[in-house]
């Protein structure tokens, strides 16, 4: 099988190196971007050689962003070449454009990669889909994110101090936006629901909360009731409806969830037959991610590829709902209209005023963002 | 696709509740013992009209033990049938047989149900097989003992009253050696070594210790230091060596493995590129088990189903070490001679002297039974 790779970075390079030792694959094509860059004969600059070559069967894309992503893939498909990706922003924008794609073109498109690194979360949740409905997925999908929850809760320290120290060890971007503030979670989270749920999910109508105003007096406070924080995606569905968000959650401190360290990543589901099954795995990372590309790869080869199939129609309503501890800095204005009535306790604390909810909707809370976007908020998971 | 069932009790009544609304797949004769339970038409006494009939073309075994579970299969498989089965004893005694079998007539021998339940195990072992060589595989692989330690550490109790308990529950038999003793969890250990490392492992050459005599002192004890206790299924391989272990193990209360709880397993692989990868879930029940049989039979039909292929040769050497937690009852005789070398810390408590060992091997520590089956030995893991 000869296949063409769309950028050389960590995963790309981890999906080179694999395939060097399965001689059944050979890499003939990498498109790159910077000249400098180009080390190999294969190497180019130019997409349509790769789009025009009648010998690649097989594209992989591993170039991250919305554009030119989705005109490569787009390209590729048309060309009658499989397309297996790791971008989780491209697929969780276009899935279905691209799955139509696929489908007229009779090839196939793999997202094994997107979601969960190294973790086989998306054929497992297909293949759990062959016998079972599945109606509950939620997992921590995001390495960076958890392993500056998991250092501030063992080392107890400061959210910034935490964050440094990812960066210095490359788990986190200069610009950590998408990895703290929930956005690759919630990439992740629709292209998962979207596989679960048989049905395209709308990325953007997924309820967002990050980590990015934690302070160690939430992690030292919620740790003395006996949780731990981890950001969680979650989604259900039952019958037509869907729902699905991305947020802090409170976990018991001795749950399989709540001890899932450093930078790894856990995905779940509940089927009705096979009841909860968890995967644990390395989210990210040349290798594992390039691993998954690679299986994939495999897959298509060898005729073992799940088709995706987007053949039902949900609306997506409040399945989800929890209790919530809230913490409101000082000085924030006009909360009491938004949570007044849903109140189960308040204390006044150092770092602000802290507030746990009854039972309530993350629509509801999620509303305080209109007001002060540093109000912090985690859910009894 | 016509499927024979051979028993009809928890496990195939499971297979049989989720095959009723696949319309793929028929079955269409049950094997029985018990003429007072035929209920259904397609029920027999005689394995003979399964083994005769052209028109089945897979049979699931689910009867447990040893005999006459081989001989069926076998003659199941000379039939040119397909076999799925649950049976860990069988397989773990005669996997290599039965693989030969299966190749020689051009059917499938499929073993997903026979360890970790509705998990998806053997799948996923494979699947990584694909690319990686798995080097270490552990794991909780048997419901039963899980609940036990669970409820011990997280309720205070005693293991008599808690092992009581999961009788009245179901989940423990009325002659809990199998379980508690660990012979369960040899079985699943032998055939996931022999999947994972490529090579038939011998499930004799297996060092086995269980969790009959654990007290609470012991529970106390580990847990002050902040240790909890699990039965483990290890296994490595090294090259053209390998070793496997049964045997309770002390592990962080913050981890993952420490936090499963009730009857839940986990299971987990390492492979070079993919990393670390857990798998938790149902290690046992109608459905989560009937669940995997139905996946077998989906892999066979779908021409989806991975090959078992035995073509390495390892030896078993000492790969697995450890510190040893160690309890020896009052009274016991010429445990010095057998670890005096060995210890790093000894102390007399009211439930017999407590030595903790410097790193050693199971086979060392294993040596103790010879002299008091009532030692409770556990590793550092």
């Amino acid at each position: 099988m000869n296949i063409a790779l769309l950028g050389f970075g960590v995963v790309c390079s981890g999906v080179y190196d694999i395939l060097k030792n399965m001689p059944e694959y050979n890499v003939t094509k990498i498109l790159i971007r910077n000249p400098a860059k180009k080390t190999l004969d294969c190497m180019t600059l130019d997409f349509t050689d790769i789009e025009n070559d009648k010998n690649i069967d097989l594209v992989v894309e591993a170039i991250g962003g919305l554009h030119p992503a989705r005109e490569y893939i787009l390209a590729s498909l048309k060309a009658k070449k499989h397309v297996v990706t790791a971008n989780k922003a491209v697929v969780a924008a276009y899935f279905e454009e691209f799955i139509a794609a696929a489908k007229e073109n009779g090839v196939k498109f793999m997202v094994e990669a997107t979601s969960g690194g190294g973790i086989p979360w998306i054929k497992n949740l297909q293949r759990v889909g062959r016998i079972d409905d599945v109606t509950n997925i939620h997992g921590i999908m995001n390495g960076t994110s958890n392993f500056i929850l998991s250092a501030m809760t063992s080392e107890g320290k400061d959210f910034a101090d935490v964050l440094k120290t990812a960066q210095e060890l490359g788990y986190a971007e200069a610009d950590p936006s998408a990895d703290i503030d929930g956005d690759d979670v919630r990439n992740k989270c629709a292209i998962s629901a979207s596989i679960a749920f048989g049905c395209p999910v709308d990325v953007n109508g997924i309820l967002q909360a990050g980590i990015r105003h934690i302070s160690k007096a939430d992690i030292d406070g919620v740790g003395k009731k006996g949780y731990n924080v981890k950001l969680f995606a979650t989604a259900k569905r039952n019958g037509d409806s869907f729902d699905a968000v991305v947020e802090p959650v409170l976990l018991n401190k001795y749950s399989v969830e709540a001890n899932v360290p450093k930078n790894y990543n856990i995905t779940c589901l509940y089927g009705e037959t096979i009841g909860e099954v968890k995967l644990y795995g390395q989210g990210a990372g040349g290798f594992p991610t390039g691993n998954a590309i690679v299986q994939d790869i495999i897959d298509v080869n060898k005729d073992n590829a799940f088709d995706i199939n987007f053949d039902k129609k949900l609306n997506k309503t409040e399945l989800i709902s929890g209790k919530y501890y809230i913490r409101i800095p000082d000085g924030t204005a006009g909360w009491k209209e938004i949570i007044g009535d849903i109140i189960e306790s308040e204390e006044s604390t150092a770092a602000g005023t802290i507030v746990i909810t009854k039972e309530t909707t993350p629509a509801k809370v999620h509303k305080l963002f209109s007001i002060n976007k540093e109000i912090f908020i985690a859910r009894f998971a």
